[in-house]
Order: structure tokens, then C-alpha cells, then sequence
């Protein structure tokens, strides 16, 4: 079968032939019917994660079951199902309760996954090593499933961690509505009745929040202008929770000038910033973090929003073959939305 | 083997040879150093509760592992573990967290775990169908953690749903000090700060309730008496819970009697009484439940427990072979703390 | 000024001319701009509640601050404001957190409330004991408002005491679509993505339940087709809420038939129905409750709720000197959505 | 009356001579039993915090009711109370749920509270605005309970916001055996059972957490020995609370060393040091915050603690003419556990 293969470090992504692999006690075979492209695998390709390669690309999977190995008990061959991404050790505490993302031996693992140093999903075929991994989709098309599974589980969970917060007197500052934020505007509307608050440097981006139904918008290129803009629509309360899907200093400046106390300050995108957090500086009683994906019933609760029609990415679909076109199309920033390799 | 078999409502325990089981892909097998004798299981071979014999009886299992099935990783023989009792499909959002007690499919599974429905620990050794199942006991020695993994695990469920109620500057009534009570006032001792009262219609059980560290005990022979004593405890607030290791209809009225608003009544024993609950009866914003058991992440914080010298279960041991005898011992009221069948 | 009065047990409603009554120290005088005619009135009027008589009646109050007492400060006369409604102690710990519904003070204060022992909101003006009771509108209509207090703000309380169950792969059961039940399903449309069942036994009810945008309606008239036909929409995970709004056996029996183990029962409605809970009757793990009102936090997320036009009640407008009038129509089912008096 | 005063920014506090403050419409006069020494008193008197003087010192402070403003009720002459220190607007959502700590309108009120821009409780006399500041005592002496008003609440804050992850297979680090350090391992070992781990630069302090029952201490001088010695205790989990005392740069490093994934770093101390948080560094999902003090009911949670005997402060009583000396003392490091002033 064909496969995108990540070699090594500094090397561009390539497509070779691979036997189809077969399931294992405990294991199950994917076929694939669509693998999401992300910026991670650019950092994959281009900086030393610590994954030892060569293995196939793509953390982002979706397919039916198509072989079913020794010992795995209630699920059947064409099944629809989501591929859980963060593959933990599923037995640490942290994993019981299905937050592999956050597992307690993830550093002994050797891998963080599927595509991300264990053979992924971008192939004809994919192996997941425990059916606890993955998610019935019911209805929803593979194909669109796939980047939910990182684009919107990821601002899902990073919005479910502060849902008390989010009561409907509240603000809520979205910076950067890309990949990941134009999703995470969507799953506000849909969990909650806070006021979403949209910032990006880019007015088309903005333009688009405003479609999703988010009622204000603020051109953050001019940090001082946007923290004013921001101060006077949230009132003296400020915005009780500032999520920054960019993570640049610029970014994270802005989100600690729009909260005020009692509240939270999450950064998603690895732009490279920092938060310098000290006396009352975000104020007093901001809890400032930065979380990694979902869990794997955050992923099931995803899939169901989906499949509700309450979150719609936005998907461009692409051949296996043209994988290293459009990771350099992604490089260009060429893509909008999500693509989606669809073997 | 030798092994304690249920074979059919109406008739007593047998005691039988089996092949010793082998693991299959995905199963472990244990070697068992404990198995608890269990009240419950009075119900079983007395009532008919669906389950259809014969299997293996002993649903409080613990013990060391003896052999591994192909696909399973992350263990090795001579591992100590408690084997979680309630066994559900593992794949349903709820099992996902951990929760099989209160598994979606539970209607359709056939069984309800190990010794109920399934073979479970009464034997030497005892097939368990997933490692999800496992939880490592470190020191802890197996005939003492076998009855955590219910007595205790029940309790901590029990108590850990209430736990945000649970201020110092509030009151909890346990009722019945026998073997799962005796067990809740340790734990309440553990994980908060509010006041204990404890509640028995045996003074023996109070004497044993106020060596535990119980400051208040009340016998409730005398309902009347006994709400009267301790709502004077408790003061107008009343207690923000109650909780019931009985479950007959005078200990559920007394529950009723000494609750406010915003509280929580909460009946674990099944001695057949019935909780009315009309306008203002209970208070209003008392909630009330009939919890069932506990969820895997539960059972490793009770072994957390036991192993930090927090809780100590009150534990007879006797042989496989006693076990008849055992029962009808138990049946006659004359057993202290719990039994342990120790192969 | 003229006022609706409350007399004695028995006798209607009375009309009479007050004087205007003066804000003494801490207190604060309220021009009243609407107050809700609401069922609970009749109860009042025809059951002995404990309620000592004369007092003016009106528990659903807004309007504009017309004057305030020494020692009263940050507000002003002519702010817009609802009157929160269940008075509480205001210094005990449950009140102290706003939720002074639950006060733990309440048998001894000889007061629900105004309009409910003291003298409410069917007046020119109003008294109210302090300022902590007073929500600023913004710029909502009074006579919006003052519905909303009770109205809106008891199913809020009720919904988001569950939240956390109510996850975007859920269904909710809401029986009862009138004065409360039609504001209960806005308010989940707002707060959660979990999927709304509506039940009335009147299909202009669940034709409005449908124009309000919930998914699903089923007549409720046969408890059996009822429950048969929700199952078949929750599949085997059932209800993880059932909120009942009307509160008779029939709607009380449905709910316990709908919800699954790990769930919870919410029953809101008066009508005189009792849910016996006994071992697995409802299921496992079903949280029992009935709630009473509100906290005074949540009335300010209700007003936020309806300023930002997410809910919508349903307000016919009288002059006070309708009221008799308006509460033989109450009684006589005639009145649509809520009636509020307007001075 | 005699009344330690803070006169102006680089000045020493003052003892004079002032009127005995009378209580008016909705005020309360506390006559003063006790008024603990703080640490942060020094920094209002070396630093411009934007504090206009003069005003009466001491924010820690309890007494009994000496004078009834009009408009005042359910508190009688002679009842003894503590005093909550920081004093917000009183009717924001946020002080409605009692968090005053966090008032919405705190940059706008001109004062943090009784002895921080307003009076404060080193005289003889106090006025406290409003009953809703008051807790009562019940028999708990009030110059023990006057520092528990701050040198206990605020861990308790921090303490509790992380309970949810305070499991009793975990382990929480508590750098800083201080005065509010003492009290946090106390409050640690009251409100949950996870393993304390105590560090500081000095052994007399770690001596004295042993003896408060903390099981492991770490000499934190070498911060490289301290990390490996604590990482050796926590095992790959870490500790998934890091509280720190101190707040300066090597204790906050150090936390960020010694937690992981899904953890919780809270700065209490005001040591001038910064935490820098970028990508995984510290770990992800590590939530960190700098609370402020705590909220009313927080404050009524702890005095109960203490009448249980659950938390035992250290305090040394010096009258109000030493006031000056002990100041003095307190900066010169040689205040054992906390000074109060009597009266």
C-alpha cells in the first residue's frame, strides 16, 4: 500500500510502498478514509522532537474497521470510526480516565502516537493498537471526521476546562481564527451563552468569525488599539477567559491585558511566546495554562457535535499522491481550513 | 482447582475441581490471594437476579498475576493486583472514563463481573478478561486488599460523589457500622473535614464507630429519638448527607428526618425500603441516590488508601474449603468486619 | 398607591389603597414596572402554606429604584432592576454563597419572601430589605423581567445544577411545556449541546417546543407509547436528564421510565406526584431531586441570558386592577406564557 | 482610643490617639480582641501600592459586636466575630458568590480593606461597613482567630481550588514553612489525603512539619538535590500540586521542576520571582496561578477547622504600645508563627 513517510529530521516527507499491515492480538486494522494535514508535521519534519523515524505520517485519522485482531471484543469489520490521537499507556490513572493526552508515562512511551512515532494514517491501511483508541462515527463522513480529531478536540478541551467560568455574563477572547480557532468559536456557541470576543491581524479571518456567529471582532495587529477595543466591550470585568490559538508574544501580551481576576488564560498555538506570570501580573487568580489535545471522551463528545451539525470544518480533500505538494502548500500558508488526504 | 461454584437459585454453594484457566489474547490470569465472602452473594444463590450458573463465585478479588495473553503489554507475572469487580463493555462513553459500574450496555452484557455471572475469585485461579480490569496493590498484601475492591470501594464512591458538600463546617450521618460503614467512617476521616456522626441500632457498633475517631454516635433503635439527637448534633443546617449502609425502611425515614435543603441522601444498603420523595420531603435541593459500587480510578485511590495506613479493613481469613460453612456463618450474623477466603 | 393583597386562607385576592411605603436604614424602595401573576399565587390563596396574611402579593418583581435608605450604596434612584425572590437570612453560609433559596435560616424567618409573607411587587412600589437582593436589568423592559426572576430563573437552577452530565452525545426528557417548561428548553439550547426531547400531553405545547427549536416532541398522554418512543430516540445510554415541569404521578413515573444508571431526575413541577426510589427503581446512580428556585448569582445569569436575547419568555400585560380578573383566568388555564401586571 | 496608624509611604507605623468610631445605618463596631502582625503591613509601608494614609493598621482581625448600626440584623451585642479582610463592592457577581478576594470593581473601590486603605483592627475599636464581613466564632478565642483570617484562609483558597486533583495516590509539594506554610500542611492533612511534601531552605522549619505530621521534607537550599530528592518520592506522576510560599525565582523554578502533565503550580508567596510559561515548560496542562486571600464562606470553612481542632496557629500576643517593636522584630525575622495584638 502507499504510505507518506516521515524519514528524518531536515528530510521532506516521502511516499513509498508498504505492505498492508496486519492486526495483532488486541489490535485493529484501519482502512483509512481520511488523514488531516497539520502544522505539527511540519515541526516533525523540521526540528528534533525526539521521534525516530522513518514512520507514517498523519495523526489525524479516520476510516472503518477492516480486520479485527485476536482478543478484541465488540466492534465489527466496516465500522466508521475516529482514530484517538495521543496514544498513552492506558493503564496509569491519568489514562483510566481516558485522558491519554496527559498520560503519567508518556515520557518512557518512545512514541506520542500515530504520525507522531508510530506508524499513522496516512496510507492505505493504519494499525491502532487497542480498540480503546477509537470512536464510532455513526454517519459522519470519514473524510470530514478526521481533523476533528486534533483541530477540534484540541479547543474543545481547552474550552471544557473552563466551562464554570463561562457563565452568560461573561466574555470570551478567541485570538487567531485559524485551523483551530474558527473551530473553537463554533464550540463555544454551541456550550455555552458567554459573549465570544474574535481577534486575528487578519480581516478576512475576522470576517469569517463573524459568519460563525460571533458577535464582536478585533483587529489585534495593534496591541494597545486591541486591549482598548477588547476593555470597552468586556467592562470592568474583563474577559473571564482569553484562549490564543497563535502563542506569539504579541498574543500572549494581549491575552493578560484582557482578563482581570478570577480568571484564565489559555495558549494553544506554539508560536513561541512566553508568560511571564508574576505578583498580579496577569491579575490576581488567573489560572494561566497550556494544554495538550483531548481526551478520548472529549473526542467522542466532539464527534457528536459534528455529528449534531453544531461544528463544521472546513475541509479541502487531496490524494495520498499529492501529500508533498500540499505540505508545501501548507508552508505557504496555501491552505485554508483543513486538508484532508483521502487515499 | 479447587473452586466455590454458584449453580442455581435455591441451592447452597458447591465446592467443585475446574481446570485451572488460560489466558487468551487480551486476558490476564491471576493468581488469587484473597477473595472477600460477600453479603451480595447471599443474594445471588437466594434470589433470582438474572445471572445463570454455574460459575465460579468471589467478586472481591486480589491476587498476583500468572499469566499474560498474547496482546497485552505493561505487566508481568508476579504483579500484585485487585481485580475491579463490576465489569462493563469498556468501550461506551461512560466505561471511557473509568465508570463501568454505570456501563451504558450493562443490560446486554450477560454478566455483571467476575462471581457474578462470570467466574470470579474463589478458586486458585481466576481468568480476568481485560487488564483495564487491574489495579497494582505495591505492598499492600492481597487478603487484605480483596475486600477494598467492594467494602471499601462503595463507600469511596459513595462519599467522593458528595465530597464538594463536604465542608468542615458540616455534619454526615452514617448509618449502619458494619462492614461497609465501618469502612465510610474511615474514609470521610480521610478525604474531608466535616463531622461524623455515626448511627447503629447495636451499641457494640457505635463503641467500634468512636475507636475509629467518630465523635458523635446516636444508636437509632428509636427513630424519633435518634433524628431528635441528631439534628441537637447538627443544628439547623441539619446534615448535608446522610448515608445509608442499611437501606430499611426506618434507617431511610431517619435519613429524611435529618437532612436540610441543599443536601444528599445517599442509600447503599439494600435492606428494601423505599425513599418517597414528594414536594419538600426530603428538603428541597436534597438529592437523592442508590449508588452502585465504584469506577476503576475509584478502586486505585481506596488502594491509595489502604497503602498509606489511612483505612484498615477489619479482615478474617479462612480456606477455600471453609467456604460453605463461611457463608452460613455469615448468614447467621457471625462474622466480624469481612471474610477472606485465602486459597 | 393601590395594592393586590393576599387576606387569608380561602379568600381572594383584594384590591385596597396603601400608603407608600419609605426605605428605612438599608433598605431600598422599588417603582414597580411589572410583577408576575404566577400559579404558586394560588396556592397561597387556597392551601394554609404557613403564610400569615395580610400582605400584598407579587413574587416575580422588576422595576426602577425609587428610593434608598441610609447606608445603602452603589446604586441610584432610577437604576432598572429585578427583585431577587426568595429571602434568605442573608448571613449564613449557604446564603452567603447567593443561594438563598436553600437559606439555612428559612423555618425561623417567618418569610418566604416578598409576596410570599412580606409585601411584594403587585403595588406601585415596593419595599425591599436590602440590596443584595436587587439584579441590574440593563436595558431590559421591566415588565420582560420580572417573569424571569421565577420563571426563567427556577428551570435555570434546575439545568445547571446538571451540567456536567449534559455533555453534546446526550439527551434530555423535558415534560411540561408551559410558563416554566418553555423557557427550560431555551435555556439547554443556550447552555449545552445536549439533544432536547420535548413531552406535554398537549400537542399545541410541543408544536411550540418545536418552533423554539427542540429537535424532538412526544405526546405524553400514554406514559407506555411515551417512554417507549423516548427510549427509541435516547437508545440503551436513555436520558441523562429528566426534567419534570408538571409533577403528577403519570409525568413522575415517565421520567424514572427514560433516564439510565449515572443520570438524573429533576422534578420542578408541584403537582403533587411522589417518585418512589428503591433499589435500581429508578436506575443506579439517578440523582433525585426537587429543587426549589433559584440562587441570586443565577438571576443575574438569567437577565444576562435574556439581554443577550437567547431567551425569550412568552408576557401578556395587565393593569393591576385586572388582577382578580387575571387569576380566575390563571385558574381557568386562559392565560398564554406568563401574565405580568403593569402598574 | 490608642490605634497603630499607617501615615505615609517610607514612614513608620504611629501609635495615637483617636475618637472611638460610632456605628452608622448599616455598620458595624467590633471591639477588638486580637489584630495579627503581617508581612504585607511592611510592604504597605516601604512601597507605594497606591494606599493613601493615614489610616489604622492590622487586616487580620476578630473581636466581638460593640455597636448595632440602624438597618442591622440577626447580630446581637457581645457575639464574636472575625472580620473577612478584603473588601470588594458587595454586589458584583463575583462578591455575590462571596469572593470579595476577586471584586469585579476592586480597582475603582480606593481600598483593599480594613487596615489596607480603611481602618483596620490595631485599636482598641473598629468599624467594619457591613455585617456581611462578619463571621461568627462561636467559642474559639478571638486573638487566635485573628490571623487564621489570613495566614490560614489564603492557603485554605489555594488548597481548595485544587481539591479535584488532590486523590489520595497523589502527591502535593508545599515550599515554605512559614507562617502560611504551617497552616497549609495542616489544611493539606484536614481536607484530603494526599502525601505532603514539605520543602524549605531552613531544617527547624522541616522539623516542624514533621511534627505537624508532613511525612516527607526536602531542604529546598540546592535546588538541583531538592528536584531529584522530590522526584524520587513523587515516582513519573510528579506532584500534582506545587504550592509555594516563598514566590521567589528559585522556589519557583523548583515547582516548575518537580510537577507534570495535568498538574497545578500556585505562587502564594510574594518573593519577586516570575514563573515563565512556554511550551511544555512547564509541563502541559500544568494549570499556574498567584491567588489573592480567600472568599467569606472560605473564611467561615476555616474558623470551623479551627474550633474542630483541625488547624492550630502559632501565635505570640504582644499589647498595641509594642506595636513599633514588633514590627520591627517582624522584619527582623525573629517572629515565631504569627504576632498578634491585643488590645
Amino acid at each position: 500500500m502507499k504510505a507518506v513517510r516521515f524519514v528524518e529530521v531536515g528530510k521532506p516527507a516521502e511516499i513509498v510502498d508498504l505492505p498492508q499491515p496486519k492486526p495483532g492480538p488486541g489490535q485493529v486494522l484501519v482502512k483509512i478514509g481520511g488523514a488531516g494535514v497539520c502544522h505539527s508535521d511540519l515541526h516533525v519534519m523540521d526540528e528534533d522532537l525526539g521521534l525516530k523515524g522513518p514512520f507514517t505520517l498523519g495523526h489525524e485519522n479516520a476510516g472503518w474497521i477492516a480486520g479485527i485482531g485476536q482478543g478484541v471484543h465488540g466492534w465489527k469489520e466496516g465500522d466508521p470510526v475516529a482514530v484517538y490521537g495521543p496514544w498513552g499507556c492506558g493503564h496509569c490513572h491519568t489514562c483510566q480516565t481516558s485522558a491519554e493526552n496527559y498520560c503519567e508515562n508518556h515520557a518512557s512511551l518512545g512514541t506520542m502516537g500515530g504520525g507522531l512515532g508510530s506508524d499513522g494514517g496516512m496510507a492505505e491501511y493504519m494499525l491502532v493498537p487497542s480498540p480503546r483508541l477509537l470512536v464510532p462515527l455513526g454517519t459522519l463522513d470519514p473524510a470530514i471526521a478526521a481533523p476533528l480529531s486534533d483541530a477540534a478536540l484540541t479547543p474543545y478541551h481547552a474550552i471544557k476546562t473552563a466551562l464554570p467560568l463561562l457563565t452568560p455574563n461573561t466574555h470570551v477572547v478567541v485570538i487567531g481564527i485559524g485551523g483551530l480557532g474558527h473551530m473553537a468559536v463554533q464550540i463555544l456557541g454551541a456550550l455555552c451563552a458567554a459573549t465570544v470576543i474574535a481577534g486575528d491581524i487578519d480581516d478576512n479571518k475576522l470576517a469569517h468569525a463573524r459568519e460563525l456567529g460571533v458577535r464582536h471582532t478585533v483587529n489585534t495587529r495593534d496591541g494597545d488599539a486591541a486591549a482598548e477595543a477588547i476593555r470597552k466591550i468586556t467592562g470592568v470585568r474583563g474577559a473571564v477567559l482569553a484562549l490564543d490559538f497563535v502563542g506569539a508574544q504579541p498574543t500572549i501580551d494581549l491575552c493578560t491585558r484582557v482578563v482581570e481576576r478570577n480568571s484564565r488564560i489559555t495558549v494553544v498555538g506554539l508560536g513561541g511566546g512566553t508568560l511571564h506570570y508574576s505578583a498580579n501580573n496577569p491579575p490576581y487568580g488567573c489560572a494561566v495554562t497550556i494544554p495538550y489535545w483531548g481526551s478520548r471522551t472529549e473526542l467522542m463528545e466532539v464527534i457528536a457535535l459534528a455529528a449534531a451539525g453544531r461544528i463544521h470544518p472546513q475541509v479541502e480533500k487531496f490524494s495520498l499522491g499529492e501529500a508533498v505538494a500540499v505540505y508545501q502548500r501548507l508552508r505557504d500558508g496555501k491552505i485554508k481550513g483543513r486538508a484532508v488526504l483521502v487515499p
